[in-house]
């Protein structure tokens, strides 16, 4: 189900949230809100002309650089839930797109702040998205009460995990899949941990590309064990670099 | 976009391909179709009120007992596509659910068999449906030109992997996701492998439920490449056997 308010400014989806899709907790996984995350943002800038089929053209590609949630609940199984999603702003650097969850009677459950920016997919540098002016002309007041992301500082691990990224992990430009990193993460805390906890608060910032068969290090300091510092370094050069802030259910 | 015929036989639901759901060979992964098979699925039931609502008053669910895909070629990037499905047969003991996967211009590119079961969730024990009815008069005859699923036997591996299932492997019923059997088995062929071919045959049986951190060992049997048998075993119990049937791109 998909709405558009009349100017385009907002753009509005709704999911039910199946059975086969939920965690253990019978909510829906961080990782499937990441998923659905994109795919809003890409159909919202489909629906300007603005998505990957017009700056394919161009050799050119969106690419998410930093997410930010904060949830007071994740919707649960057979529920309905919302994303709405809108920009904050616009520069020649990077798109600040926010969006807002909300369940099936349309009560707010949480925020998302999301940056995007503009690549030249050959050289994998960042271009300019004046170009693009339609979006700057769309930018919307609709408020977004959580906080930016928070710097994400180097830090001494409690503790290690290993991994070498696989097939399934990769995505079609031949890079491990953002959604995947954040799958690794969750997978690093107990079955238990997370069933008597939730993940209130979630930042995330994609700093490098990490490819095919590369063996991963992720960091982690659990020293407050309700706010994760978590990095993912592969070949010593950092691809990810998060924050889990927890809440008891 | 669902779209119904007026005695509610088959049932149609349309998706777009997404840049960012593809594999690195801009298709749709296998994981994915089976998402989408479990998810239109769980719709056509819910649409006839047999669904996991209905089903669970009663402390009951479908069981996904076994998956026999075979793909002309799998949608690309940026296409439309959907999946048609119907029952071709149904008795007490299971429901016999066929799908039809086309592209954009209606051109069929796959069909699907699907077996399912309904469980009692206490006792994890099948159970009579002959009292869902409902889906006995609503049998359709819309031809499935694929072959039923072959008998799984006992082989040699010639190749073995280890893989302990993690919290993101798990669903809401505390069991390893039927999904990530699939994605463990396509993982244990390298990217060159996937790039040079693609899975045109899939077969998959779930044996037996498997759990959260226990070690299983994947068995291999690539004797013929172009024809290979996979078991996942954990505690020497088979959880899920598989054929995957490749042919060159």
């Amino acid at each position: 189900m998909i709405e558009r308010d009349p100017n385009l400014k907002e753009y509005k989806q709704s999911f039910y949230l199946a059975a086969g899709e939920c965690n253990p907790q019978a909510e829906m996984p961080l990782t499937l809100l990441m998923n659905r995350i994109i795919e809003v943002a890409t159909n919202h800038a489909n629906s300007w002309g603005v998505g990957y089929a017009r700056l394919i053209q161009d050799g050119q590609g969106w690419v998410l650089s930093r997410v930010t949630i904060e949830m007071e609940r994740y919707p649960r199984v057979d529920e309905w839930y919302s994303l709405t999603t809108w920009i904050e702003d616009y520069n020649r650097h990077f798109s600040q797109r926010n969006m807002e969850i909300a369940d099936g009677d349309g009560n707010v459950i949480g925020y998302v702040r999301t940056i995007w920016v503009v690549i030249n997919l050959n050289t994998r540098e960042s271009v300019d998205i004046s170009k693009l002016g339609y979006i700057a002309r769309n930018v919307s007041p609709h408020p977004c009460p959580i906080e930016p992301q928070s710097r994400l500082k180097p830090f001494e691990p409690t503790r290690t995990e290993n991994y070498r990224f696989r097939y399934a992990d990769i995505d079609f430009n031949g890079h491990v899949n953002t959604v995947r990193y954040l799958e690794h993460l969750v997978n690093t805390f107990p079955m238990q941990w997370h069933a008597a906890n939730f993940i209130k608060r979630m930042e995330i910032a994609f700093v490098k590309e990490a490819y095919y068969d590369s063996e991963a290090q992720i960091l982690i300091d659990d020293t407050d064990p309700m706010n994760v510092r978590l990095d993912i370094i592969a070949d010593e050069v950092p691809r990810a670099k998060a924050r889990f802030c927890f809440q008891k259910r």
